[in-house]
């Protein structure tokens, strides 16, 4: 990786590609160089949809080498959602197809003067711009398909689907799984809508003819990497739980823990859950049989495995095994337990290109407005197909929760910085709580995710339903993430080295075997300060302040059943996350 | 006025009614009482739709008196427009009869546990709160005319429309006028849907049976008023200007200047002007005859009289006569030169309780997003009907133009802190680009209105297409708003008050020769400062920052024709405005 694809979508003469060396960028990957990117490059007070803002989308600093869960991708800009600095990371193919062809990252600049559309194609033998036209307003899925009759069956996608088109605060950025589907997802903060304006409809990559990045000291490397997949082998959640079900094992163990947001966040247990859980989902799909019985990963690389395929009861594929986050979006913050109507929506939104948290958060809102009544899986589908549609009421749910509470006067909406909160209601995990109020991102529980020590017994115990001890867990595990986001890595590594000293003394030596550095667990802590302090500089230059690091007033105000609590970490203590 | 009405809608028992003495806040009228309310019992970041806002109703500290001009009423909340703090003001005849009947201030507070709608009865002899369900749903003239079936003619009506029943961003709270009718609106930053969140429709006030206020030193008072009288008749403006075309007398003036924002503010002259100028509407209103010939005023205690009436070609009473900032909105802005269609337009912003500045604004975005053309006034009517409706898309439109612009997508949107700019363009009036940036209320003309020495050579000259000069100009006539708002009297005052130093003197001695105090000029300007220190202290704490103290860039970037300027005031002397 020692270049950057610039274009500028703003030439006289239409869109102009520039690839340039990585100078002082050199070294950084994944959210490392898309926030220091934006952190130089875009004005804090600039419009997000305007030509001043930049769509980064870069490889982590492992991605395309051997080392293992290497694939994630970021994407960053000024967030059309939140005000403030973005990142959004992905897994699929992209990631590791880039950073084979040598692109540290692709920065897309400026505007187009018109409403052409264009696709960007990446190969060993260098970069060009078409006109994409023959797109417009074409779902991900059909986009891809269409591509593949040009393009062939090997090329990895990075596209928008409508939503992107439409400029909306929810869309997404859509990367292509191993399967080739545009299934995965840079989900958060409105990325799509900065693609969008940007006139950039796909990016087609193929690597045919690259290698695998070579790492500086091989032995020690190979060695590393070794270590580093036993450990994850070994760790109950990345060596058993993740595998054998997904990430949506996580919906009876929340449900459970009186923590599982439910009817727009007015209680914290689902009765329904049982039927939506991981347990009920790897049941489903084993007695429809075929390969929907079998989980697999969502980039080269992976051996986790977490990912899967979902086929409806015809044994048509329907979409890929949706994931925890989703199923309770779209699920028990709906009151929703419906499995396949849940499956339906997942697939609308990756067509559509929208962020399935952002979107369950905003039905869950329409149905406070009265627009639906909860529960009613075949509203929610009319109302997700409204924005793929581009209608009026469409554009206000894709815009997100904060936008459909405004039109429709609701007060009780579940968003920090204008960004919808995830499946961990912050009154019974309150170390999610911290970081959805702090994180440099909006609500985002990827950010600093507490429920380890709160409820998953993973890296230490902290009382979740008590303010004691969050803001430490939430600064800790905000500053490794920050810098696990940089590396390419899965963030779901976190729970083997959060557990395992040796399993994160393996991921330090793999980082160094292959950059040929000597960097040490304090030096890996620097990084993710040195990034966290970038992003909240961005902020508080975008106008974001320690008013905007809170909850919403009804969280502290009304006691979340079955525990009855309230936030109880006060103002004070969250203005101390980010002293360190 | 010695006492405060409040009302908690959150009563166990339903709304509670409470009389209480002035307290802390004795000696505070109009902006000055609201402003202070707020400040001292709104948590600053509160939603502005929750039990924690407050809606602060206060007559100015001169209402209710013989003094001219006096009429003019506050309304004060945190603003769900802005999300800072909040005064709109408006003319009409509450003012004057709640402070005859003693009200110093209503304070609204709390939120009802239902839908039930309400409506409060203030007399001599107390207070009483009734449901309201018959009334949902009704514009501001049904709500009225339904209401005078039973409580007769006499009285006067503060109210929301459909736009405050659905808490939208651009609700007004309508007063009635003279003639009775909901025609005069404190229009800015949403306080209707801050009503509308209390669950209040209607407040209707009956001062029969009252007496006038008393100065304590009515020789003094009297030969005050008779002086002020006479500087505002010898004054051209005041005198002249207003009476005989009332504020539309500005479209030719400003138009010529090339400040007249057209398009959504793409150009700074618009060819329709002269066809939608005050000139031609008094043309018309003579040719149609009667009464609508004749200017007349909006309260009680009026000298300056720039208020009408707008008749149909068939002679049937649509409107009062358009303000200037309501013509611009809805005519140039829009592309639109028809003042039939302009006064339907207005007609309606006034019955569904709308501020017409915000849809103005709003309209023109849409039509940039395409949902129009320019120029097209049956598409503008067709769009402010379907706010009325309570369509998706008609809640997208009212609530305002920074919703619209996300929803659709568009980043050029004339607002600051999310409140619209009104009818002068930033770049051709500098001076008032720099009060649209730093007001606490958001892009307000009358906050500081520089218009005076940048076109009208009133109170000074300063060249509107340079920065050299604006942040003093719009710093002093921040601060002299500020006071003038919280006495009651029309900020139309300020025309004679900043030419005539005899007249500035008798507003001093009318102040004084009411309240029996001895104020200076300074202490009038010290007053201003200490009310917006107060404000801004608010808007710090609710999360504004310098950052929301700008401009969009593109007025930074876009040449505005003809004079081919851009705004040039840095963003280091923009920080300088509240250095006092």
């Amino acid at each position: 990786m020692d270049k950057i694809l610039r274009i500028n979508m703003s030439g006289a003469n239409g869109p102009e590609l520039k690839t340039e060396s990585l100078g002082a960028y050199a070294g950084l990957g994944g959210r490392a160089m898309t926030s220091t990117v934006v952190a130089q490059e875009v004005p804090p007070t600039c419009h997000a949809l305007s030509a001043e803002n930049k769509l980064v989308i870069a490889p982590g600093l492992l991605s395309g080498s051997a080392a293992a869960m290497s694939g994630r991708i970021s994407v960053g800009c000024k967030s059309p959602l939140t005000g403030g600095i973005k990142e959004a990371n992905s897994g699929g193919q992209p990631s590791q197809l880039l950073a084979r062809l040598g692109y540290a990252a692709i920065i897309l600049e400026g505007c187009p003067k018109d409403d052409t559309l264009y696709k960007v194609i990446i190969n060993k033998d260098g970069v060009s711009i078409d006109k994409a036209d023959d797109l417009k307003m074409l779902g991900n899925y059909d986009t891809v398909e269409k591509l593949r009759g040009t393009y062939g069956d090997k090329f990895g996608c990075i596209s928008i689907g409508q939503a992107g088109e439409m400029k909306l605060g929810a869309a997404t950025v859509a990367f292509t799984d191993m399967e080739g589907l545009p299934t995965r997802h840079a989900g958060r903060g409105g990325v799509g809508a900065v693609m969008g304006a940007k006139g950039i409809k796909a990016i087609i990559i193929d690597d045919a003819g690259t290698k695998m990045r070579e790492p500086k000291d091989p032995e020690k490397f190979k060695a590393a990497n070794k270590a580093f997949v036993a450990g994850l082998r070994q760790h109950p959640v990345t060596g058993q739980g993740l595998p054998a079900y997904g990430t949506n094992v996580l919906t009876n163990v929340i449900n459970e823990a009186g923590g599982y947001p439910t009817f727009n966040f007015k209680q914290g247990q689902f009765d329904g859950a049982a039927k939506i859980s991981g347990e009920a989902l790897a049941e489903m799909e084993n007695s429809r049989g075929g390969d929907g019985s079998a989980t697999h990963g969502c980039h080269r690389g992976c051996v986790i495995r977490c990912s899967g395929t979902f086929y409806d009861k015809n044994g048509r594929f329907v979409t890929k095994q949706p994931e925890y986050e989703t199923v309770w979006a779209h699920g028990g913050n709906c009151g929703i337990d419906d499995l396949d109507a849940i499956a339906e929506l997942d697939r609308l939104d990756d067509d559509f290109g929208l962020d399935t948290i952002e979107m369950g958060a905003t039905i869950a809102v329409a149905m406070d407005a009265g627009l639906a009544q909860f529960g009613d899986a075949t509203a929610a589908i009319r109302l997700i197909k409204e924005v793929g549609q581009g209608t009026p009421l469409g554009r206000i749910l894709g815009s997100g929760a904060a936008v459909t509470g405004r039109v429709f006067g609701v007060e009780r909406v579940p968003v920090v910085k204008g960004q919808s909160m995830p499946a961990y209601d912050p009154r019974a995990v309150q170390g999610i709580g911290v970081t959805y109020a702090t994180s440099t991102m909006g609500a985002d529980h990827t950010a600093g995710y507490a429920v380890t020590a709160n409820v998953l017994g993973v890296g230490g115990s902290v009382d979740p339903l008590k303010p004691q001890g969050q803001v430490e867990l939430s600064r800790n595990l905000q500053i490794a993430t920050t810098a696990i986001d940089a590396t390419g890595m899965c963030l779901f590594i976190a729970f083997a080295i959060l557990d395992q000293p040796e399993t994160f003394q393996a991921l330090i030596d793999l980082i160094n075997g292959f950059t040929g550095l000597d960097m040490t667990g304090d030096d890996v802590s620097d990084l993710g300060k040195k990034i966290l302090t970038q992003e909240r500089t961005f902020n508080a230059r975008a106008g974001l302040t320690a008013a905007h690091d809170r909850l919403p007033d009804y969280f502290k105000n009304e006691p979340l059943t079955p525990h009855k609590v309230t936030f109880g970490v006060t103002d004070e203590e969250l203005d101390q996350v980010f002293n360190f």
